[in-house]
């Protein structure tokens, strides 16, 4: 099978590319001297979690219990859901652990620990949870210099529970620009969990785990001093996000949509395919960076950008080829019929709207494998 | 089951506003003495769709063949593909056919028309074809005064294929403000199917079908002379943004999206869910309105908005509530654990993040059932 062959639209992943950014932040980390906790949520899939995790039992991170449950019967053992507990999730994480899965919790709130440590004792047994940490102000998390309520937080978990660690997300990273302030966000993340665990240690708590994680800051800490894990997810595929971050190349990106023309505005210097936002999200985290890529980089079927040629918009089902506003850019001669490859803005969107990827050779269009992926809750 | 017990996030719909906006559709075309062929990628969902047809064997509109197929397999017998055809796929189209679907292609070209018409004698069967007419320049089709384009189409289809009629879709409606606006793009896309319709039977080309098709055109037009069926799709739940353009009240939207509280950043005036964008989409159509939504309106348990309150952002996982900034909203007393309903802006893209609908009757809490809904291609 070809990629000519495909029914389209439907997504593609060049497995060349995915194992080099592999790699790549392999061998950084390794140089820091840290480990890696991959997020499972950027591939939904069996088969590149395997390919970005130590071993198939993990460790690993998730954002839903969907796939924790989904990684747990493939074999992953060792999961952190990083997204704060909701108490009635609790019998699912209860079940999933009595399974041998070592599934940790997130949490940074009082009400959230007490229900965790009267979860834990009701079923006899500790559920671990990590304390959230807020290192920019992006979204939840407990500040690093409130160490009342680490510790209240904290004391109220180990009456049952169990205090595994603390970890933050730089959300904030993703807006920076520059190498200094990246590596100004690195060292902030790093920073703010460190004096958190500084602060839950000096209370007489544990305090084992030290995480932080993005994929920006990954690429660019310099130091991860009391740091024990990295998490990161959209490095394995990388995204116009990321490359518009100066964190990768456009060559970097492992994910790409194919489509097949399917119309002509002529005067308008429109051509359109068959991949709307349906098949390409409607992530548009370009538009706030220098240069907006529309729903995404419009490339020939082995994966070559064509030079300014960006999905400009897009329907459910149609997208809309132009040339870059205010570029140079020609369109191609494209006939109907003709496959072309759309590179994404956020590789966990589009992603998420497909499910199965092809896999392909860097520049081939030989389609070596089909790996499932999944999604919901 | 109630709300109460779901795991969140999770798609709820009101099936009482489900039905009113059906009987409202219905009762309109009635009125003007034209049939409904119900577009359902809104909902791709067999049940919701028994409850939109005229039948349980149609007629209906699909936007993938994936759609045609699930729907063929529930028995549905009279559908239009309503995206542009791509030769490629006509070996599906023909599988369906000879399953005895009657399921008719879309085209905006020779080029298609000549391979729908040599596909058509290979077979041994005319696959039929309606001709997209572009009547407000928002996407694909023909201009309806390009008479020679659509006498070359219509020509080169009736070597082997069938020229089913003419089909446009006021895409350009969803932008316009005010109820003579919209009478004015109901009849700009009335006329422009009728006029081509002429230019074809002109040439003595068959046109039985003459088709428009858009929610706000559909509950505007004033008078459908010449036409002889209306597709429309996201009538049935109907969301913001068709609240926005004036098209129905916020209590008519059907579809809302579960979430519990999961955390608080009280200084900021945030209260966090567990819907985010995953399970809200990104569709941020009521940004370009007057008022913007953000992800969804915030209504409580039972369907009831709270006053100004927005999912004013969203990670993938992760929703933050807020008040609309510059109300004079409150931010509501919603602990650890409560539960909270959004309804979307886009019910066509939040629908697709899931993967079945759970029914509720308004106001109530009580589950009545869980309806599959599927995606892809």
């Amino acid at each position: 099978m070809t990629l000519d062959e495909l029914d389209t639209p439907c997504l593609v992943l060049d497995a060349d590319r995915m194992e080099r950014n592999v790699a790549r932040l392999r061998g950084r980390l390794a140089d820091l001297g840290v480990g890696l906790r991959p997020h499972l949520k950027t591939g939904k899939s069996v088969e590149v979690a395997r390919r970005v995790m130590d071993s198939p039992q993990g460790p690993a991170t998730v954002s839903t219990l969907k796939e924790a449950e989904r990684f747990a019967v493939s074999g992953v053992r060792d999961l952190i859901y990083a997204v704060g507990i909701a108490p009635a999730k609790l019998p699912h994480v209860l079940a999933l652990r009595s399974q041998g899965v070592d599934l940790v919790v997130l949490l940074d709130t009082v009400e959230q620990a007490e229900a965790v440590a009267a979860a834990s004792r009701e079923a006899g047994t500790a559920i671990p949870a990590m304390i959230e940490i807020d290192c920019d102000g992006h979204r939840a998390g407990v500040l690093p210099t409130d160490a009342a309520q680490l510790v209240a937080i904290g004391q109220a978990l180990q009456q049952g529970g169990e205090l595994r660690g603390v970890l933050t997300h730089a959300g904030g990273s993703y807006t920076a620009r520059g190498t200094e302030a990246l590596q100004q966000c690195a060292e902030e993340e790093r920073r703010s969990v460190v004096d958190a665990a500084t602060i839950l240690r000096g209370a007489g708590l544990p305090c084992p785990v030290v995480s932080i994680g993005s994929t920006p800051t990954a690429h660019n800490a310099t130091d991860l001093t009391g740091v024990t894990e990295v998490r990161a997810g959209v490095f394995v595929f990388f995204d116009l996000v990321m490359a518009g971050v100066g964190i990768c190349q456009i060559d970097d990106i492992a994910l790409s949509v194919l489509a097949t023309v399917i119309g002509h505005q002529h005067e308008k210097g429109w051509i359109l395919i068959d991949a709307g936002w349906m098949a390409m999200s409607q992530d548009r985290g370009t538009s706030k960076q220098a240069v907006s890529q529309g729903y995404g980089v419009v490339c020939d079927i082995h994966g070559t950008p064509y030079p300014d040629l960006i999905l400009g918009d897009a329907n459910q089902e149609h997208g809309i080829i132009t040339v870059r506003p205010g570029s140079n850019g020609t369109l191609p001669d494209l006939a109907i019929g003709d496959r072309v490859r759309i590179l994404p803005n956020h590789a966990c969107s589009t992603g998420a709207q497909h499910s199965a990827y092809h896999v392909v050779r860097s520049l081939s269009t030989e389609v070596e494998a089909a790996w499932p992926r999944f999604g919901g809750w």
